[in-house]
């Protein structure tokens, strides 16, 4: 007998009311009862996003809503300042050059965070940069780029704000309004607890009147037919009514903790785990750790995989390894979503018991100690 | 206390099967343990399309998998034949004039069948057309059209075949690669009998060569991501593993009662439920009536959202009413998936006493009665 335990960085770990309301006989989706579901549904959302604004749902992966963010807005031609510093920051960039849309990188070293006046001097260099695209949370480096403060830099300018905020809403701060954000996606399958099948766009004011100039063509991904369906509580293709289903028990979670305390519980469990791997004499690999997920950096000597394989096949423990260029570098412990105290503690220690095992002189109970010790000084 | 009974044309009901494979705890989809299920799912799918080629899975309604079958195959400018005879044919001729291809309807007036010789004298006309899109159960007319014998026609030809066999799938014959059909698309929510969410294409050689010179832009719905990731029993993006879970139930589920035995229940249950309704004197609506659904014009002087309605409210039970101009005209029964005589002999004995009470002379009895001499002759 063994006990599976997931932190992976999504999909994330499925309370069981969100379980449970998959296993219901499925609701038609042209029915009142389902327009109810998806009426509470678009409260919620709006309410995590932090926006008065529709939310736009599509049913598909999280990079089905970052396409549909990059064909409702640019036409052909059309220049792009991406901030790539990571796998997801890559992905921005080959969902723009697919569509013809001219990417004008800002680099940044893989683990470093970037400085918001890289973009300030590349959107005054040129000004017909029609949009900027960032990862808040890049979940391949463990890196949570400041997009508050890049969302003062962008606001003054013509270009849209474009935020990946896949791994950051509900994990920290993402004020879609109050920042000024144009475009704000995220999937299913992070911090709102339920399975992946479900991606939202938040949408500015600002965005849609980019998206009646905007000339790239869609059908599935169409922001304005999905608006439009949306006010009557419907989609306009048939939704994935399951998985809606298990996001009004997701939504109603959040509200009953209270996104301030869901944010704190996030960050407080991202503390502890960084305390504790500190502990043990390894080093964090993000410059700005997001609360989402924990990078680190192997120790010398021992493969990531390794650490990741013994965690799976020895323990039951998903974690992850790195990604791309990092894959002989990092692993990864997420700490997102249905998450708490007593997944890092576990985590921690089990990691402890993995470098003793692979030769590495870690302290048994370091880890956990130093998890404890963030535990004690802020209560949950 | 009132059950509820599911027969629209998507989503259908659920086996407990599969409703309880989304209520285990989810695969992280980089694990061992995922790409064994999805490995077996590969394998069922080619089973079920009648293929030895790939198919291809998206985490998507229908018409994703319907908007990658276009924007995978062709080129801005192209021209396209497309059957329009109902809103599925329509989706069809909209999304390649979202992307720039020019449509060349084969019109039908809705309720009729396609034939195939429309096809062929276009064809010849306009060699250079690239495509030809068909809708094989039109679900919104109930019309099932004789792909076998188009298949016929478009072979000599150069242009692809492209086949939105949504509700037709699981429900009579698909023969993908016996037919010389190019792309057959389905969705997860029809004979599936799973959630909507997962969508699907199969793709002949002959695609392949097209995939190749096609021009559209492309990213989450491309085919060749897509097939390079599936080949390693993964998807370029993360899928919906929940409903890859439940579609491994239920494949195994076709499986067990063996793909012939399925498609005869379909049509068992597609014959009851039209001599049913003629036998209280109603009209099927269709020429040549999908095995999925039977539509049926409302009798005079009955609108038919009042029987939709009454059904609804009064017993419990879901079926459609008439899509865009047919609004007025039909009500629509679904036998789809996993359905079986209990629900047809329930929808006729309360569709004779929902016509009783609205005045209309309906002998009581009497479509239960000639669903049941069609049950007896053709025992399952």
């Amino acid at each position: 007998m063994k006990k599976q335990h997931l932190l992976a960085p999504g999909p994330t770990p499925i309370p069981s009311e969100a379980l449970l309301a998959m296993a219901r006989p499925i609701l038609y989706h042209r029915s009142p009862a389902y327009e109810a579901l998806f009426a509470h549904v678009r409260e919620g959302l709006k309410s995590l996003f932090r926006t008065e604004h529709e939310v736009l749902m599509f049913t598909a992966s999280g990079t089905g809503a970052m396409e549909a963010a990059v064909v409702n807005t640019l036409s052909p031609g059309d220049r792009a300042l991406v901030v790539v510093g990571g796998k997801f920051g890559e992905r921005w960039a080959e969902l723009c050059q697919a569509y013809g849309v001219e990417v004008i990188p800002v680099e940044i070293e893989w683990g470093k965070a970037l400085r918001p006046e890289q973009v300030t001097s590349a959107l005054e260099q040129d000004p017909s940069i029609k949009a900027v695209f960032v990862t808040h949370s890049e979940t391949s480096t463990g890196v949570l780029h400041d997009v508050r403060a890049l969302a003062e830099v962008v606001k003054e300018k013509e270009a849209l704000l474009i935020v990946d905020a896949i791994t950051s809403l509900g994990v920290t701060e993402v004020e879609t309004d109050a920042w000024g954000l144009d475009i704000v996606v995220a999937g299913s399958q992070k911090a709102l607890m339920i399975p992946p099948g479900l991606a939202f766009c938040a949408v500015s004011k600002k965005t849609w009147a980019a998206v009646g100039r905007s000339k790239l063509p869609r059908f599935y991904f169409d922001f304005q037919a999905t608006k439009k369906s949306q006010e009557k509580n419907q989609s306009p293709f048939t939704p994935a009514v399951s998985l809606v289903a298990a996001l009004k028990e997701a939504l109603d979670l959040i509200q009953a903790e209270g996104l301030e305390k869901v944010i704190a519980r996030h960050k407080r469990l991202s503390r502890a785990t960084l305390a504790g791997v500190e502990a043990l004499g390894l080093e964090p690999f993000a410059e700005r750790p997001s609360p989402a997920v924990t990078a680190v950096k192997a120790p010398e000597g021992i493969a990531p995989k390794e650490i990741v394989k013994a965690m799976r096949t020895k323990y039951g423990i998903t974690i992850a390894g790195g990604q791309g260029k990092l894959k002989d570098t990092i692993f990864r412990i997420a700490h997102l979503g249905y998450a708490d105290e007593s997944d890092v503690i576990l985590v921690l220690s089990t990691l402890e018991r993995i470098l003793s095992e692979l030769g590495y002189p870690a302290k048994l109970g370091e880890g956990v100690r130093a998890a404890q010790e963030i535990f004690l000084k802020s209560e949950g």
